[in-house]
C-alpha cells in the first residue's frame, strides 16, 4: 500500500519531493484545503511538524497566494498538510508544491498527479535553487511520476543515472507561473493562461523561455 | 468501575483506541461539546495533555469540521477532551474520533457505543495509516466492543489472535464519509447520507468500495 | 484562624477538597466572581498558580458554563481563585467545586456552605473518577463538613475510618447536575430544577438514580 | 532623601509593605495611573518585575476593580507601579495595596500617606492572612507611619517590640472596604459610604464588626 | 564623525545617558517618530534590544504619554529607538529621555540638542533616582552638553571633577513636567505651559520649586 | 547561475550587502512583495531566519514606510524576503536595502540592479553607520555592481583596494531619501521627488549636500 497516487488528477494535491539524510530521496505528498474563516479574518494552518524554514516558506507563499486569486483572502482558512512527516520538515524546497496544491484547492482546479517537483520561491514567484535535486529525481522515476519540475538554476546540478533519465521527463523553470501552467488542468483554460500572464509579471528575475528538456536531457 | 460505555448511543462521545508502550492497546474515549463562543470568533479547544503531533491533528480535523457543517463556525466554540491521558497523548491516530465525536457533538446525531476506530486524517477526510493497529483491535475486543473501524491502507498489519477475531468485526476505511456513515445514528438518515456524499467529494485519494469485513476476515 | 467556613450559605464559594503528597487531604476554598467584561470579549481567569492538567480542567468547566447560563457570556469575565495555593495545584479534581462556585456567581445562587467536593469533569458535566477520595473525606470530616460529594466511580476506593464514617456523609454521584441540585439554594427551586434537567440531557454516561449514602455507608 | 511620603493625602499612591529576606521588613510605595485606553479595549498593566504569584495577584486585584467602579473599565488602561523593587517582587501581600491605589486613581479621591497596609485579597474583597506582619509594622513604625492595615487573621502573629507599639496604630481588617473606609479621604463621603456597602456584599467571609486597636493594642 | 548632535534642535530626539560597566558613561541618542496606526489599534515599539527593566520603563512612560496628549492614541503608533545599543540596554534611567523624544515627536516640538538628561520614571511623571549620575554628567560635559538634567533625589550622588563642573549646567527636578518646560522649545509656549500644568497636578510627590544650580553648584 | 542581477531594473528587489565570517562580503538580494491584508490589518512579514537585531531593523523600517506612502497601510501585508540567508541574519545594516524595496514595491517604482546598499537606518530615516563596509564595497565591485550608498559616518572607514576603486562609485548618504532619489526610477519623477522631500523633514540629522563621489573618491 502507497499513499503517491501517480495518475489521474487530484485537487488540492500535490507530489512533492524530499531529501533524507544526505543521499536519499522521497515522493513527499502535500495536502491542501479551503475552508470558510472560523476567525475573525483568515489564516494559514500548516501542519506536519514544520521547522523554522519550513515555517518562513509557508510565509513566503502565502504572498503569492494573496496576489494570485481574486477570492477575498479575508473569508478563508488555507489547511496545508505535509503528509506523514513525522520527524519533521526542514528547509523551504517544498515551497513550489504547496503553492500549487493551495492554489489548486483555492481555484478548485485539479492537479495532474504524474508530475512531481522541487523548488523554493521569492515572494514574487520566483522558483529558488534546492539541495538534493538529483536524489529527489531519482525517487520521483522509482515511484512511477513521468514529470518532474526543478529549479532552472539546479540544471546544472543533476547528475541523474542513465536508466531514470529515461523514466522521466526533467522540466527546469524560472516562475511558478510555469509549473501552475503545465501541472494544473483548468476547465477554462483561456481564462487561467490571462491569470498567469499577470502573475508572472510580478517576477524578480526576467522571464526567459521555459526549457523543456525531453527525457534524459537538461 | 470502568468509563468505556459500550452499547446504546450518546451524542459527542466516541471509543477511540490507543498504544501504550509499544505492545498494550486500550480504548480512549474521546467527548465533544459544543458551545456559544465565549470569544469574538469560535474556537477549537482540546484538552488532555496533547504533544505536538495531536495538536497538530487537532487542525488537521478542524479543516474538515468547517467544511462539512453547514452551522456559522464563527459562532461556536468546540470542546475536545481526551478522557483519562494523565500522561499525555501523543500522535495522530485519534484524528478520526475526534472528527466523528464533533460531527456528532455539533449536529446533534447520536453515535454508536458498540463501535470503535482508529485512523490518521488528511485535511480533505481521506483516512491514513495509524501503528499499532493490531493490538488497539484486540483492546477493543477485550473491552467488549463489536467493531472497529481502522485505516484501509492498514489492513495488511492486521495480526488479530483467532480468539479476538471472532468478537470483532474489523472495517477498513479509506475515508471518514465511510466512518459517519455507519457510527453515527441520524433521525433524517437520506439528508445525512446527502451530506456525506459531499463531504466525500474532497478526497484525495479516488473513493473504493468499502471491504467490509466479516469478523475475523480482513 | 482558619479560612475555611463550613456553615450557612455563600454566593461563588465552595469548599473543594485537595490532597497533599500522598497521604494527608485538605479542604480547599474556591472563590468565584462575575465582572462585566474588560476586553471585547469575556474571559476565564484562573489563579492560585495552576499547572498544565488543572489549567485544563478550567477549559474543560468552561464548556458547561457556556452552556448552562442563559446570560450572554461575551460581556462577562469569570474569575475563579484557589485560595492559599501558594505551591501550586495539579490535577483536575477540583472541576466540579469550580462548576459549582462559577454557576453559583454567575446565578446569585447560594453555596451551602457545610458541604464539600471533589470530581474531575467531561466537557458534557460527567462526573469522572479522582486520586485520595478517602484521605479528602477525611480532611472534609475533621474540618466539621457534614457532606461530601465524590464521583460514583470512586464509591468503591473509600476506606474511611470508623470515627470520621459517623461525622460525614458520602454522597457519590455522576454528573455535576446531581450536585447543583443538592449544594445549591436557589431562591426560585422550580425553574433552578428546570434548568438543570436540561444540563443533565447532555451527559456522556447514561443517568443512574443518585445513591445517596447515610453516614458510614457507600 | 527618600520617596516615602508619611503625610499629607496623594491621589494614586499606596505606602504597601514588603518583607527582604526572612526578618526585614520596609515600605515598598506603589503608585497607579489611569489613563484612555490604547488599545480596542482597556487592560491593566502592572510593572516592577512582578513574579508568577504577585501577577495572579494583579489578575484577582482587577476583579474587585471591575466590579467597583461604575466607569466602563473598557475604556481605561490602569497602570501600577511597584517602585524601586529592582530585584522581583515575590508574593500577593500588596494585593489590598493595589486595590486601593487604583481604585483611588480611578475615582480620584486621595489616599492618607500616613497609613500602610499588607493583605492578600479575594476576589470577592476579603482580606486574607500574608506572612512577615510583624517585621512589617516596625519598618512602617521605624518610618514615621501612623496606622498600619493588616489582616483579621493575621492578628494573632503580631509580636512588635513594645517601642514600635507606642509608634503605630494596628488595624486587622477582614474586607477590603474597610480600608478603604479609612485610607481614602472622598470628597462626597456619603455617596462613597453607599459604594462600600455594596462592594462589602460581595464578601467571602461573613462580615465583622472591625477591631480597631489602639497604639500597642491587637 | 559622531552621532552626537549638541547643538541647535531637532524634533523627535534626546540626548540620553547611559552607564557601561560601572565606571564610564556615555551620551545616549533616542529617537522617537509617530505614524498612523498599522493595527487595529495605536501601540508603542521600543527597539535597540531592550531587557526587561528597560521594556517596563517604556510601558510606564506610555502611562504618561496616553495622558498628556490630546491626540487619540487609539490612531498613532509610537516608534522610540536606542540608537546604537548593539549589546542591549539595561536599567529604566532612560526613562525621562523617551517621554521627552515621544512628546517633541508627537506634539511636533523640536527639543533642545545641548541638553542631556537621566532619570527614571513613576506613571505619574515624578522623577525617581538612577545610578551612576557622576559618570553621566562628565560624559555629558566631555561631549559638549551645556545642560544636564538629573533627578532631584540624586543632588547628593554627584561628585564631579572640577574641571567639568565649570562645562556644564546641572539641574535636578522632581517631574516630567520641569524637564519638558526647560529642554522643549514650542512655537506656542503659554498653551504648552497650561498644558504642563494639568501634567503636573498628576504628581505621585508634593511639587517643590525647581533648584536650578549654576554651572558647578548642586 | 548566479541569483543576483546587476543590470535594468526590477520593481520589490534591492540588492544588499552583508559581511560573512569576519572579512568577506557578499550580495545579499532583498525581496518586498505587497498584498491585501489577510487579518483584519495589515502587517509586515519578514523571512530569512532573522535574528533579534535584524527584526528590530524590519520594525525601524516600518515607521518609515508608514510615514512614508499616502496608501492606507490598515489594508495591506507587506512581505520582506532576504534571498538565501539558511545561515541566519545578524545585524541592521540592511535597513536602507529593507526600505527601498518596501517603498519600490508599495508605490510600484522599480529600483536600479546596477546599485548596491548598506545602511542602519533611525526611525526618522537618517542613515547610521555599520560594519565592514570595505569588504561589502569590494564583494559589490567584484559582482559587477556600477554603484555603491554607504553612510556617510562610515566614509571615513573606506579601505578598498585600488583596482576596485576603478570598478564602483561610493556614494555616501545621510538620510534614505537620498538613496530613494538616485535608485528608483519612478514614471513621474516631479510628484516623487516631492514627496521625498517630505520624508527629508523629518531627518534627525540636519541634512548635508549629498557628496557624491566618483570611482574611487570618498
Ligand atoms: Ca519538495
Ligand atoms: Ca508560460
Ligand atoms: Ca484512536
Ligand atoms: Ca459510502
Ligand atoms: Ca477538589
Ligand atoms: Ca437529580
Ligand atoms: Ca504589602
Ligand atoms: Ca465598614
Ligand atoms: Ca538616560
Ligand atoms: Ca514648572
Ligand atoms: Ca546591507
Ligand atoms: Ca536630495
Amino acid at each position: 500500500y502507497d499513499l503517491t497516487i501517480i495518475s489521474g488528477t487530484a485537487v488540492g494535491k500535490v507530489n512533492g519531493l524530499a531529501v533524507m539524510g544526505s543521499d536519499s530521496g522521497s515522493v513527499l505528498p502535500i495536502v491542501a484545503e479551503v475552508t470558510p474563516a472560523q476567525g475573525a479574518s483568515g489564516t494559514v494552518i500548516a501542519t506536519g511538524l514544520l521547522k523554522e524554514i519550513a515555517q518562513e516558506s509557508i510565509k513566503n507563499v502565502s504572498a503569492i497566494l494573496k496576489k494570485f486569486t481574486g477570492k477575498d483572502i479575508r473569508n478563508i482558512d488555507i489547511h496545508v498538510q505535509f503528509i506523514g512527516t513525522y520527524q519533521g520538515v526542514e528547509g523551504d524546497s517544498a515551497s513550489v508544491s504547496v503553492a500549487t496544491a493551495v492554489i489548486s484547492a483555492i481555484e478548485g482546479i485539479p492537479v495532474r498527479q504524474d508530475v512531481a517537483m522541487t523548488g523554493s520561491l521569492s515572494v514574487r514567484g520566483d522558483v529558488l535553487p534546492v539541495g538534493g535535486v538529483t536524489y529527489k529525481i531519482e525517487a520521483a522515476a522509482k515511484a512511477g511520476i513521468k514529470k518532474v519540475f526543478i529549479p532552472r538554476s539546479n540544471a546544472g546540478d543533476v547528475l541523474v543515472e542513465d536508466r531514470y533519465r529515461e523514466m522521466i521527463e526533467i522540466i527546469p523553470v524560472s516562475h511558478i507561473e510555469e509549473i501552475l501552467e503545465q501541472a494544473l488542468v483548468p476547465a477554462n483554460r483561456a481564462g487561467f493562461l490571462a491569470k498567469l500572464k499577470k502573475l508572472a509579471e510580478h517576477a524578480m528575475i526576467p522571464p526567459n523561455q521555459p526549457i523543456t528538456t525531453e527525457p534524459g536531457v537538461v
